[in-house]
């Protein structure tokens, strides 16, 4: 699966110093052994995935209109059922395979075709589908499933409201029990109660889980789900009492006809309450497995995880195509002549790009390493092998920690790598700017990033409080200490310092010590908890206050919880690029992608170095040392640069990159043999300046 | 000029407490005032070129094919002529009005309209027009101008090649003289050196500069600029030996039709090179009133100076746009209910939002102000009235560094608001994915950032070597006790910080310096020095190295370079906005500007505070009251926002975002008048959480 471009026979799989550069000693990449590590545990999955979106039916046309990019992902989908790639989540009796995490898996390598037709795919079967399986019973899914497969049933998953995005719970939609004609009444109340940016709205639904306030006997019982028809399926009519608005043009991702709807007076039957977590009898009596209404709410909204864990999947795959052709690219470029007259460099080896490029590839790996464990966290939760409420929060508080970063990430890759690149990144042919638009809205969507990370922050200071109450001395004596250090800091500061800076001695024996794997885990799990401290003793008694004081306080102090759960995040993603390290057998490999990790954990010590030298847990003279560190990395990464794009493991028929096909070495190596001809006939016209410093040596000479 | 949107009547223009927040005490922003000082020097051009971007002719028809919108933009570049738009660079015998700095404040508001319409006027009239004028000679003037004017004549600014982008000096072309036919010969020798990205150039361009390597008796005087004609008018077929491509869809700018052009043996009369600055006789005999090669290269790239110039305005203005939207949608914006069980919260009162759209506020004012004196700067330059090459590469510099930074921050401010607006912000309607895309560019064309920045730290290394080199003492004073603090710091670092520590001796002592105005200059300036001092000191004696050693020397040091060169920029930012204050009369408008310089100072002692830590500049303590200082800026921020983005003055007509147009408050209104009414009638549901509360307490009082 390793994209062998315009390498010389022989090299392909392990190579050193390649392009030309000074090999890394004997250090090597194992690159097939590397990229199959990357595949992780559902390998062959991804490997059909991605030999399916490898195919040119797949591809995005690009310049097409919003109409005409519909139809073709709507045509798309089709040929995804046809090729049994999107059923693997669903019941074996119903066709499926049962396998969760490998229909992520399979999921996320979609985006590589076209992000539309992967978000498509999740409207049509993440989410429409999922909602009929996971929060309806065994008659839903005998009834909708099948059609919903196969596509008969294009679908939406109506939940978002104009007023009401990330607050789900505050959503003004309401399904009203009437007993007597033993159907649930729809009605949207006000503007703000319609439903929108829903996929498959505008166009494409012929039905809808719609969620709505469940009210019977005067008694709103919460957010449930109702599966509504909304259009007829041969005139493809809104059905009575249904209306709606195309969102029209979106920043990205124009294959999909996102839509609004309303409901007026809209009557189904009381059995299309999806009503695994919550029945209404004949009678109008409800009943639910669980009683606390708030526990109820995050059970039913827990099946959306999924979306949350594919889309920090796809973008940790979209992120290794920007890196790839970037840095393929960075190593045929040429510009500027420093070193000599007549050959320019490879961009790749300025200094200032590696920084932009390898940082972000460190980054990229680490956000993948996270991934998977992810994934195998969904899955161990979503096939019941370890699928306790502690393990649905684990799950639920990772996908929220590792969704914001990873995402964030990838626009932030796309546009350095796109940058990188100059005016030829900007065209469509290569492709940045066509990812960069479609994958912006994975930072709002399933979970807006800032309002996931505050989610985490939460479970973080609840965590701490929980420890804190259950006198475990041993944490409690960590958390007074790294407390009591930070006030101790605040207050005298110098002393830790200052012993500090006695640990370290010299220069020399400060970059050593950073280098430690223990170090970093020190340096990066203590600002975690420090904050985490820091902020929970200042909401201490939170709880007892006035709920519009307690409110504001929190308020002043959102900024802090938010950077604590963007550490926390970080942190996870070191630790499962740590971890990953240990299942490496290739000693090369093992070097290469130890400095990558270092490269990372550095980077995160750099960006909060001033949170490190303020808290005494650096000092001044080690602090000094990170940058200098972090140059001394970068050329050690150069030459194994490519081999760590390779291992990704995607093929041209993935990358799709004018720029990456080798084209610019070819017009590189054309244009040097050119002026080389041209210098070895004496054809080239003298250059001015030659000749006038000729003619000053004369004028000289004969003085 | 301001828009007024949904406000009280009789609030207009001076307001305190706007959309109910509690009022700042008695200060109040007076907008028009502001307003008007924002306009700056081109007041009544601003206005007139506001006034035609308002117009629905001109505006960006979003969803068209790029084809579509390439025919709608060129039929608009007639409308702009015919309007009178775009012709005040021009000499006023020709029908201009010789005013270079209007010409590019009128210019740079043409980007609300559509950015698109914006660079291909650019093109015509900035780039191919301006070489005409700038480099051509009264003869060309004549021939040519009417018809680039009136645009008879749609051309190109034929410069980049494929192969080179920044580096214009090694350009492949060659332009050859042939003293038999008096003509010279275009010739493109290799794949890498086809013009490429070159405006107008896939269709529409009849005409063209091209610029190529000047080859006269075996003497290559380096890269001319030539006139020639492309395309047949009649049948817009190529002329014999030319060629090219289209580059196809881009990123954005797609109403501009980019393309690639080649030359075969296109001949050309001697008469068409634009000889202002070099001129080949009917022997071949080069002269030129620039003796130095190097001085003419740059001389005539002078010229391109205006393109940076006017995108650095255009990125502001789009910038403006943005947070007018972003924060007047935040204003009324509701999304959880934090304080109370009723009335959620309006978004803009959440402190992380506001650090995400005032700090971007605060830098966009600075970048305003910056852009203000660059446009003047520019003025007096291209006026003659203040002409010197020292003035030159002032303004050079100037432009070098204020580009990079204002096209960087318009693309982090349009992200930041359309993900501060959700999905909303995803949606065309509301313009920021559009506005964003269309400016991706911005930051590598017309120069590429990351050279641009170079060239900054250069000047700044030249100007510190020269200081040193000139012995003025007090200068070299200052430099070398600002190396030698930084170098006592890295030794022993704590004796500094303890000096540091003892002059603050209270934290609220350390935000009151903070504060004060000395005190941001100084740790901006201080940081600036410093840094070039060291890069400086570490180069030493480079010139005396063989070329490939100094070359890697330097490529060790190019990150800190370019850290250098923006900290230079973002202190040139920090110097307008606080000589622009001195400007402020009214004593409201002045205490919140200088809330909001502030919060710029601090936002970037806050980015660089691990620098300030790590040289003694800032103790520990100090350090973290950075922090808390910007929080409380925030707040005080926070009743003024909306007055700060109408200030900008863009009306509703250049807005154009459905989120901007009030549309939420009516949907919020609405939505909570719905509910107060239900809870008033006793109509709603119980909520089955307070039903569970109040059988718990009945139980409880029953036992």
């Amino acid at each position: 699966m390793t994209d062998v471009v315009d390498r010389p026979a022989g090299q392909a799989g392990r190579s050193a110093g390649r392009d030309q550069q000074p090999a890394g000693g004997t250090t090597a990449v194992d690159v097939a052994a590397l990229g199959e590590q990357l595949l992780g545990k559902w390998a062959d999955i991804r490997r059909h995935s991605r030999q399916l979106s490898g195919r040119p039916e797949l591809h995005k046309t690009e310049g097409l209109t919003h109409t005409e990019h519909r139809k073709r992902a709507f045509g798309q989908l089709r040929y995804l059922v046809e090729n049994g790639a999107v059923h693997r989540a669903f019941p074996a009796s119903l066709g499926g395979s049962d396998d969760h995490g490998g229909n992520i898996a399979g999921f996320e390598e979609l985006v590589t075709a076209d992000p539309s037709l992967q978000i498509k795919a999740g409207v049509q079967w993440g989410l429409f589908g999922s909602a009929v399986l996971h929060l309806g019973t065994a008659e839903h899914h005998a009834k909708w499933l099948p059609g919903i497969m196969n596509m008969d049933i294009p679908g939406c998953f109506a939940m978002t409201e104009t007023g009401h995005g990330s607050d789900v719970a505050s959503i003004a939609t309401t399904a009203t029990f009437d007993p007597a004609a033993q159907e649930f009444v729809l009605n949207t109340p006000v503007r703000a109660a319609w439903k929108d940016y829903i996929g498959n709205a505008a166009i494409d639904g012929l039905g809808a889980v719609v969620f709505a306030q469940l009210v019977t006997n005067g008694v709103n019982h919460g957010v449930h789900a109702f599966y509504v028809d909304l259009r007829d399926p041969e005139t493809k009519d809104f059905l009575p009492g249904i209306g709606g608005e195309d969102d029209g043009v979106k920043g990205g991702l124009n294959g999909i006809d996102n839509g609004r709807l309303h409901f007026s007076n809209v009557r189904i039957p009381r059995t299309n309450l999806l009503n695994r977590y919550g029945n209404v009898d004949a009678d109008g009596t409800y009943t639910s497995p669980i009683s606390s209404p708030g526990r109820r709410f995050f059970t039913m909204l827990g099946t959306l995880v999924q979306g949350r864990v594919s889309l920090d999947g796809a973008a940790v795959a979209a992120s290794k195509l920007a890196l790839k052709t970037a840095i393929q690219y960075a190593t045929e470029r040429r510009q500027f002549n420093a070193s000599s007259h007549t050959e320019e460099e490879v961009l790749l080896d300025y200094q200032r790009h590696q920084r932009r490029l390898f940082t972000r590839l460190a980054t990229t790996y680490a956000a993948g390493f996270a991934h998977e464990q992810l994934l195998q966290k969904f899955d161990d939760v979503f096939s019941g092998a370890h699928d306790t409420d502690e393990d649905r929060q684990d799950l639920e508080t990772l996908a929220a920690a590792l969704k914001p970063l990873s995402t964030w990430h990838a626009l932030d890759t796309l546009q350095e790598c796109r940058e990188a690149c100059g005016g030829a990144g900007f065209l469509i042919e290569n492709r940045f700017a066509s990812l960069r638009a479609d994958l912006d809205v994975y930072v709002t969507f399933e979970g807006d990033n800032t309002v996931l990370l505050q989610l985490v922050a939460k479970r973080l200071l609840a965590d701490y409080a929980k420890e804190f109450r259950s006198l475990d001395v041993g944490v409690l004596a960590r958390y007074v200490v790294s407390q009591a250090a930070g006030a101790a800091v605040h207050r005298t500061g110098l002393r830790q310092v200052a012993q500090f800076m006695a640990d370290t001695g010299s220069v020399q024996k400060a970059a050593i010590a950073l280098r430690d794997e223990d170090t970093q885990r020190l340096l990066l799990t203590d600002r975690v908890q420090t904050m985490i401290a820091e902020v929970g003793g200042a909401l201490k008694g939170t709880n007892r206050l006035p709920q519009q004081q307690a409110a504001a306080l929190f308020n002043q102090h959102q900024h802090e919880l938010i950077e604590a759960a963007q550490a926390h995040a970080e942190l996870l993603q070191w630790e499962a690029f740590t971890e990953a390290l240990a299942n490496v057998n290739d000693p090369g490999t093992k070097r290469v992608l130890t400095w990558l990790r270092d490269l990372f954990g550095l980077s995160l010590i750099e960006k909060n170095l001033s949170w490190y030298l303020m808290n005494g847990r650096l000092s001044m003279q080690r602090g000094r040392t990170v940058g200098e560190y972090i140059n001394r990395l970068l050329v050690k990464i150069r030459p194994h640069a490519l081999d760590l794009v390779d291992a990704f493991g995607y093929g041209p028929e993935h990358v799709r990159a004018a720029i990456a096909t080798g084209a610019e070495r070819t017009r590189q190596d054309e244009a040097r043999a050119y002026f080389r001809s041209q210098r070895a006939d004496g054809k080239a016209p003298v250059d001015e300046k030659v000749l006038l410093a000729k003619q000053a040596a004369a004028k000289a000479s004969r003085r």
